[in-house]
C-alpha cells in the first residue's frame, strides 16, 4: 500500500499523472500519452497481420445488451450505470435548490439507456450476432475504449478509467484456442522487447459475493483465464498487465453467436491494459524516457 | 429529419457506423477513425508552434467540480452522472430478483464520485487553478476526450458519446480575444483545405427552460460564442462543427484563476466536434474515402 502510495505521488510530482481529487480518476500528460501511443503501435505491428476487423465503440454500451451480459450477478460493485435530469422546470427549481442547501440531489436523477463499458469487448458480441453467422475459418476483431470500474484505490494500477485494448476471435474451439495461446507467447515477447519481466499465472474474475466463490473455483480449475503478471509497486504481488480468457461456448450460446450450421462458436479474448503497461514501463525504467534504455526506446519509437 | 435518418442509414450501410440499439450511441469502424486521426494530426499541425500544454483527461470528472461549474443550473438536461451499487450480498440478491421480474433495477444504484464530462475543458480550471498563479503572458492548453451528452437523436451529427478537441488560453483580456479570433481564421482555412464549406456565426448554448432564454440573450448581445457551421444533412441548419468561446473573466473568479497580482484571468476555448468534421467529409466527399479529391487527401494523409 505505501509503496503503491509513494509511486502515484511521484507520478504527480513528475506530472504524468494529473490529481483530480476522487481516487483513481487521473488526468494524463502529453509525455503518458505518447507511451500509450509508442505501445499500441507495437501491438498494431505484432498484431496487424491477422488482419482483424478494427471497430471502435465509445466509452458507453446499451443497457439491454449491458444486462443481458450478466454482468451485474458477477461483478455489481463495479459497474456504472449512467443517469439523467428527466424533470421540468419545476422540477429544476427543486433539484437546484437542493443543491444550494448541500443535500444530496441525486436521488433525482433517472437512468439513461447507457451504461459505462466495463470491458472493450462488451459491446461486440450483440453487435457480430446481428450480422448472421460467423464463417466457418472464424472471424477477428480488434477494439479499443476507456472502460469503467467503481474500485476507487490509491494504486495508480487500479484506475475508475482506464484503457483497453483487446482482440477478440470466434471460431472453432481449436483455432480459438490457438489464438488464445499465440498471444500467451506474443504478449510475454512483446513485453520482454521493451524490458519488462513477465510472467503468466492461472486468474480468475473478481465475482462478487460468496456465491462468486464458486466461480472463482470453476475459472481456475478450467484455465479458462490467464494473466500476464508484471511487478510495478510490489514484487509479490505483480500487477496483470495483460489477460487471456476463453470463454469456450459460453458467449456463442449467450448471444446467439453461430456458424451457418447452427453451432454456437467457441470465443476468447486478449487484453492490454494499456495504463499498467505505461506505469509498468515508467516504474522499471524511470519516469524520465529520455533516460530509458536505447533498445527499449528504439522498440518504441523506432 | 429525413434527411438526418437517410444519411445515418447510409453510414450505417457503408459500415462506417455501428448499430448499438441506442440512438446516439455508435460503433466507428477503423475507416471513420483514420479519417478523426488524420484531421487530429492537421490540428496538431497547426496549433503545435503555439506549444500548448497537452492534457488528456478521460471521459469522467470529479463530482464536486462538476457541481462547482454551474453545469446543472444551464444544462441539467444534458448531463449524465455515474451510479453504482454499493449494497452486500442480500442487497446483490434483490437486486437480480428485481432484474429476473423485469421491474426497474436501477432505483437502488447510487451516485459516485464521477459524471460524465460535458465538455473536455471542464476539468481543466479546477486542475489549474491549484497550481497557483497564471503566468503574465498567459497559459495555453491542449485537450481530447470524450464527451456526454443525453440528447438521442437520429441525427448522425448529434451524438449521445463523441469526443471534442480543445485549446484553451488563460491570460490577459485583449491575448484571449486575439487567441480565438486567431482560431476563427485558422479554423476557416483547415476546413476550406480539406474542402468543406464553411461560415462562421454568432451562437448560444442550448440553456435549459425559460429562465435560460435570458442567458441566450446576454450570450448573444456579447458576441461570447460563435460557432464555424458546415452543412450536413441541410444547407439552411449547418452543423456546429467548431465553437469559439470567450468567458470573460466568469471563471478566472469562478475557479479563483488569477495572475501574480491577485486580478482574475480572461479564458476561452475553441473546440473542434471531432465525429461532426468527420461527418462533414463523409457528406461532402463521399463515404469511399479513396474517392475524395486528391488535394483534400493529400492534405490529410501527405
Amino acid at each position: 500500500m505505501d509503496m503503491q502510495v509513494s509511486f502515484l505521488d511521484r507520478l504527480f510530482e513528475a506530472g504524468l499523472l494529473i490529481e483530480t481529487g476522487v481516487d483513481g480518476l487521473y488526468g494524463r500528460s502529453g509525455q503518458f500519452e505518447d507511451v500509450i501511443a509508442a505501445f499500441e503501435r507495437l501491438i498494431d505491428r505484432t498484431g496487424g497481420p491477422d488482419g482483424a476487423e478494427a471497430i471502435r465503440f465509445p466509452p458507453g454500451m446499451n443497457r439491454a445488451y449491458f444486462e443481458a451480459s450478466g454482468y451485474m450477478k458477477s461483478f455489481p460493485q463495479l459497474a456504472g450505470t449512467i443517469h439523467s435530469f428527466c424533470g421540468c422546470e419545476l422540477d429544476h427549481v427543486s433539484l437546484l435548490k437542493c443543491m444550494e442547501d448541500g443535500q444530496d440531489w441525486t436521488k433525482g436523477q433517472e437512468a439513461t439507456d447507457i451504461v459505462l463499458t466495463p470491458a472493450a469487448c462488451y459491446p461486440l458480441y450483440p453487435t457480430i450476432a446481428k450480422r448472421g453467422a460467423v464463417k466457418a475459418g472464424g472471424q477477428l476483431y480488434d477494439l479499443q475504449s476507456y472502460c469503467f470500474r467503481h474500485e476507487p484505490s490509491k494504486d495508480p494500477a487500479r484506475q475508475q478509467l482506464f484503457r483497453m485494448r483487446e482482440y477478440v476471435f470466434m471460431g472453432p474451439q481449436d483455432q480459438v484456442m490457438a489464438f488464445r495461446q499465440r498471444w500467451m507467447d506474443r504478449g510475454t515477447e512483446m513485453m520482454r522487447s521493451v524490458g519488462l519481466d513477465v510472467h503468466i499465472d492461472v486468474a480468475n474474475d473478481p465475482f462478487f459475493g460468496r456465491a462468486g466463490r464458486l466461480l472463482v473455483n470453476n475459472q481456475r480449475d478450467q484455465n479458462l483465464k490467464f494473466e500476464l503478471l508484471i511487478p510495478i509497486t510490489s514484487v509479490e504481488k505483480p500487477t496483470a498487465c495483460m489477460s487471456f480468457n476463453y470463454h469456450q461456448d459460453q458467449f456463442g450460446l449467450k448471444w446467439g453467436l453461430h456458424f451457418e450450421s447452427g453451432e454456437p462458436v467457441h470465443t476468447a479474448c486478449v487484453g492490454f491494459g494499456l495504463e499498467r503497461i505505461a506505469l509498468a514501463l515508467f516504474h522499471t525504467h524511470g519516469l524520465d524516457v529520455a533516460e530509458w534504455p536505447d533498445d527499449v526506446r528504439r522498440v518504441l519509437w523506432g
